[in-house]
């Protein structure tokens, strides 16, 4: 199973009661299992894992396995704070037919987080892993850098095949990429710097507006793979307002509303998260109206 | 029952297969108990409070309980990311016997943690609370800042009666302070500016040395309440060195190991935190002989 | 002479047209001398010095030299980006008749910034200075820090007899008066956090307000030395919204609206610098009635 | 005059005695005129330029006027923190023969840097610019950053051409080109974001590395432009490790080393720089050695 192209790291959807809501989680993998999408990460950041508790975690992925279908990678976040934690959580994700397990960096303990700290538990989980393990960071929500040299080592692990760097340091990923050997597929997490991370050597992305316009995300991918870089460049450019406001602007709760303009019904996030003000959904309203307006205009040209 | 005082915040012994232990946690308990420390507060950010499960979390309340006596009061650390997970959290401490609940923000979703975003959360906490509030804001660790201006609006809380500020800006403590009524009482948390803390109107502080060496913090805080500012401020300066290799050097790992130097058996951190290293016990141990004869010095004199 | 008390940074008048207004400085500096304030600065960080070339600079320091009486501290700063350029300064300010240098750290190669290069800066400059120096770090304005290891090194110098710490980071503070011996003397640089300073070992302060509100600024200094805690802290609280509208918020734009607010003819900052604007004059303006209200209150009880 | 292709940021030569040596930048400046770099920057960030007084800044400019010849382009830092005193270094700049100016953005008083700031500081300068302006964007030096938004305003005045960001955020880089109109050139300073940068639609850069590499660099360029993309993204990677090192690590005290290393004798910087050190030396010919082959090979293959 291959780790190349766009995938979307799926919201968890509630009950209006705040409960897990498995039906509209069903609905809503049938509707983006029909798009060009290359696979799916569910319990990531975008899928409020940290808000939920074990027994809804295991419900949710089995939701996810039931609708993804055999050979579309199906990549299930397992991060926890502690490595027993972690490894618990890689096999039941495991179990329940996780194709790949995606582990975010602890982070509480910052000061404590050396390159040594971060190898003694990847290694630990790899080796615990029934599954391929991804090595997840996220800097921002973090506080802490998983570096290229730690990674350099990791990728050395048989059973850690990749990554997802979600910051936009170009330099950064460029030198993932270039410390890692080929096997080891480098993804991109932010999608306002996407293009310039495949020119650098990421084989793909996760990104947050491949949930609600998947179709631009995949032509992104599919420009720039084919050495069409004007096209590619303007499509960046382009989609580069929705990213902000799905990313730093509005976050989840931001995700969450443009997808039910575009009409997956999710639900509202868990609190302290809340639902967008009237503005922002306005501003999501405008970016993706504008968005298609340029791509139909870069389809026509 | 008054939060007055220095206040301890206890490690969480593990046995050498990772397990709580329970017994080993008792007997540390004894020990703290005897000191002249005001309180305790168990499954804070120094108790490894992230790396337990909720299982495992009751007992350590449980034992704490059985162990500190009524009238003085146990503090329980209950923050978790979503506003359930929190208030569950919360009913179950204050079922188990907290005098006191010490909620850590939420801090995963950085950007959309707003003073509106804390306000919601620490008001439905304190809503359905069984026990008395305390907001707990730890910048360093969580990435987000619980303003001075959200605390005024939360300290009218009935329930919400106080905050551990774990962060040294003694500018924000002062807001703090004087931002919020009498009755609300604000905890430093920074060992190396609780002198100042103290000057600018704190009450107490909740400080990792005073696990090891609370005769010395009891006495910096009484000295100061005194009016003895020259022995206070020199009494601070000795404790620093000490202070920074507990906090920001080595953090529990240099906790767990100062407290065996002390006599204390609290086990090892669970990964990915690892034991320090033999420099960092060294390092630890001629601190410990510092203060104490800085300590000797300053009761002669 | 000695480096007690409250110190004012005052800011360089500047005609209509941008010209240095030398009578303005003179008629300004005639009522300030006419305050209990312990001393004065010229052409530090609010004086704009940065905006003065070489002849200028002269000029306004013989000006001051003119107007403040000897026996009251003329302080004037004179820290270029270069060793060689700051010494220069430092014999022309020597030969027009300050008392003292306040040498701000070089700050544009950040990287290379470290504890060795600032003894090997500060010890040419104090080698060669015919006046007392005095190290001056503004990490804010520089974006490096003059860390407490090299600030011990240069007070074995005979001619380094100071510092003014413009960071409100108290446990910096605290480590700076802890590391050097007794006569060297530092001054606090933030208003915010004087009291707390104060407390913490500093000697004095140059603060801001001070310009525009001496008396308050120099009751707050007295009352901490005189061990009145409780006033002192309210009196520190009262002055901290003008202190921040003239610190961060408005910077040196705003001292000189508020010193026209205060009958101080001192004219407008040079461009990139605007005057502030309306509401800020207003917010000032409130700003400066509160505090009077507050001082008058407190005199009173 | 195009603005087009790599550029050197030259060094500014000094004599062991610290005085300002014409001699050997007019011989250095012989050889970099023989590589094919597109022109030359004089006094910028890695010219020194805030060690040098007004005199000395226009004996550097004169000097290199008649080396490097018409028609290739010689672009001169004049910034400076006043926009009378960067006026007034613009027109002698132009006077002396400057193709371009290039003005670093004003940085001390940082809070008061908005947009309309810099937006009226860079009008003025390009009013009264005899010859067209850069704008300069350095936040790792300046700690103030030229937003997008303002450039976007700043490209509709016809004296404003283009920009140097030297920052590596390829989001903002991606702005810059998107906002403002093709004729406005932005230029990338960051070396180990080069390609990417290209990528984005940057035009060149200004690259400390191209006066000790200048084919190597010149080489990436036209690897880029030519859609040669799996080769220009492996030179890129062999050129970081220089980079690093010219850059972050050791700075102009670096620069000058590795130049003396490739045969330029340029001396050393002023103090407070200094000479690195004898590692430094070994690391930097390490690092150009293994550039040296990696080109070979790349150009073999």
């Amino acid at each position: 199973m291959t780790l190349t192209g766009v995938f979307a790291p799926l919201p968890t959807p509630f009950h209006a009661n705040g409960e897990l809501d498995t039906r509209r989680f069903r609905d809503a993998l049938a509707r983006w299992i029909s798009t060009p999408l290359a696979g799916f990460v569910v319990l990531g950041s975008n899928g409020e894992a940290v808000f939920l508790d074990e027994e809804e975690t295991d419900r949710a992925i089995a939701t996810a396995r039931e609708s993804v279908p055999r050979g579309r990678p199906l990549i299930v976040g397992t991060g926890r704070e502690s490595t027993r934690a972690t490894i618990r959580a890689t096999k039941r994700a495991g179990d329940l037919g996780a194709d790949f397990v995606l582990v975010r960096t602890p982070g509480f303990f910052k000061s404590q987080m050396t390159n040594d700290a971060f190898v003694r538990h990847y290694s630990a989980v790899a080796d615990a892993s029934p599954v391929p393990v991804l090595l997840y960071n996220f800097t921002a929500v973090t506080g802490v850098n998983l570096l290229p040299a730690a990674v350099a080592r990791l990728a050395a692990h048989p059973n850690i095949v990749g990554m997802k760097e979600s910051g936009g340091d170009i330099a950064q990923i460029g030198d993932l990429v270039s410390g890692t050997p080929e096997r080891f597929a480098v993804l991109a997490g932010t999608t306002s710097t996407f293009y310039a991370a495949l020119c650098v050597g990421c084989v793909g992305g996760v990104l947050a507006p491949a949930c609600v316009v998947p179709d631009v995300c995949v032509r992104l991918f599919e420009l720039t793979r084919a050495g069409r870089h004007d096209e590619a460049r303007a499509l960046q450019a382009g989609l580069v307002p929705l990213a902000r406001l799905l990313g730093p602007v509005y976050g989840v709760p931001g995700l969450k509303a443009a997808l039910k303009l575009a009409g997956y019904d999710v639900g509202d996030p868990r609190s302290p998260l809340a639902p967008v003000s009237e503005e922002a959904v306005a501003a999501l309203r405008q970016a993706i109206a504008q968005l298609e307006q340029t791509t139909v205009v870069s389809k026509q040209s």
